[in-house]
């Protein structure tokens, strides 16, 4: 079924202990639309200014996304990320933010997109989030994403989206924020009780836990030995979750943690290298085959009989 | 195959923000065995004062910890611990150490543990690990345990037993600072190449990482509602471990992976109560319950053979 993403579309300047770049493609919409196109075609919703060169959106559309949906405002600038990584990999500071044509932007889906079956709501405020699933026909899974601005400053819009979401993403520190629990188990129980069928905590190298009306579940990252730049791996993990979801059609529980394990595995290669260039390295071979080493990996056997005694 | 620990049997006073205990069993050698005990009858070395309780020796001799190398010195008291643990239960501060007659311990296997298979050396400096070995007849299997304090201040003595041992675990602190690494798959590897067999690094609730001559594997921690004192919780996850491979006879990387895994388990128990509670807690049938649910919950579907596209 078809897959829609409504997210940023940015230039990231990003330094970390091991290099920089500057003005790199990058951004919410971005990041989840390469990663999800590695299962299926995306329908990418945002803004960028007349900054935005002509490459990004080839390279976008040779990944079968569907630029309808991008609005391209002549006399602004594209929105703007700088953020600086250290040690640990774990941290990061944000530098400068320039919302430029991001400011009071207005999502608009086209007519061709209304049928998706898969909505994507990337990190925003959460009553722009609202609007867009006002503007999808019937009932489609909507997996949304957010942060500690949002839960802090809209937090009665965001409770208000919950129970229309049909998963939420969030790091550890954001859920621990929503659901003012200290216990992460807790904190994800609390926050699946406010509305949304399955809860995502994202724990980095860590890994990422799934909370779900009857249980949860925790998977770890796989292991990976250097870390180049993290940023944009909590939105390629969504894209190949969703991606995984949109293409497999299924949407159980059973479905969904593979979908998680297939997003874990895809946000792996965006760790390794700058910006975009981590997801544009895998291919459907590297990816199948480092989803079978991660499955594998997490393949214990049945107990003996005996055991233990 | 027979299984021995060398380590501390203690009186602990533990501090959390749910409760209090003091002077509660506890002691690297008292967790681990009987965690271990759960899998398979354990042989114990270690020392206590006079006023070690006759319960204390009855519970163990109740779970099958053979007390042959237990050493009763009349005269002196027991080792004593005390900490406090904060809300995130991650953290947790030393407030005294009283060696008492662990003070110049040297730990003497009685003539019947000479023939033990599996060997765990719990926490305790370097040179009485190694002088351990050399007490053991044949080659068994050996795993040891160690500590900042000795990283720091008895590296070299550290350095010389890891070649004799087949397996390390140590948090991922310890082995940060042992390797000099800054990345845990990077340091784990380094670990790797002075010596043992396997490293094991425990990252406490996150679960832990395995290193083995062929790759790294990731498995997360049992997700918990509540974590009432972590105090053991290592110990017994070697007990679990050690347990379950003495008592399945095979030590290939497969069956140290489920051994991993029991020992996760096993842990997990002794998070729940204060002191070995836990573990006491734990039977055979909920242990296998809680292992069903671990294998359950990591079971990954193959993917299909369309996946992605």
């Amino acid at each position: 079924m078809s897959l829609v993403v409504v997210g940023s579309v940015a230039f990231d300047s990003i330094k970390t202990p091991g290099g920089q770049v500057d003005d790199a493609l990058g951004g919410s919409a971005v990041h989840f639309a390469l990663a999800a196109s590695l299962f299926t075609p995306v329908r990418l919703v945002g803004v960028v200014g007349g900054d935005f060169p002509t490459e990004h959106l080839d390279l976008l559309e040779a990944h079968s996304v569907d630029l309808a949906g991008l609005r391209v405002q002549e006399d602004g600038r594209t929105f703007r990320w700088s953020g600086e990584y250290f040690d640990d990999m774990n941290q990061r500071e944000t530098l400068s933010v320039e919302l430029n044509v991001l400011d009071n932007y207005q999502p608009t889906l086209p007519e061709s997109y209304r049928d998706s079956g898969f909505v994507f709501l990337g990190n925003g405020p959460p009553i722009t989030q609202a609007s867009v699933l006002d503007q999808v026909d019937g009932r489609p899974f909507v997996l949304a994403d957010t942060m500690d601005l949002w839960i802090q400053t809209a937090h009665r819009e965001l409770v208000d989206l919950l129970p229309r979401l049909d998963g939420l993403v969030l790091n550890d520190q954001e859920a621990f924020l929503l659901s003012d629990e200290g216990n992460l188990v807790q904190a994800g129980r609390k926050i699946l009780s406010m509305g949304p069928r399955f809860v995502v905590v994202k724990k980095g190298e860590h890994g990422s836990m799934i909370f779900h009306p009857d249980g949860q579940i925790a998977l770890p990252a796989q292991p990976l030995s250097s870390v180049c730049d993290p940023t944009g791996a909590g939105d390629s993990f969504a894209g190949g979750l969703m991606g995984f979801l949109a293409r497999h059609g299924s949407v159980d529980l059973a479905s969904f943690k593979n979908a998680v394990a297939w997003g874990t595995v895809t946000a792996s290669f965006c760790c390794e290298a700058f910006g975009v260039h981590g997801i544009l390295s895998a291919d459907p071979d590297g990816l199948r085959a480092r989803y079978e080493e991660f499955r594998s990996m997490l393949t214990l056997e049945e107990h003996p009989a005996a055991m233990p005694r």
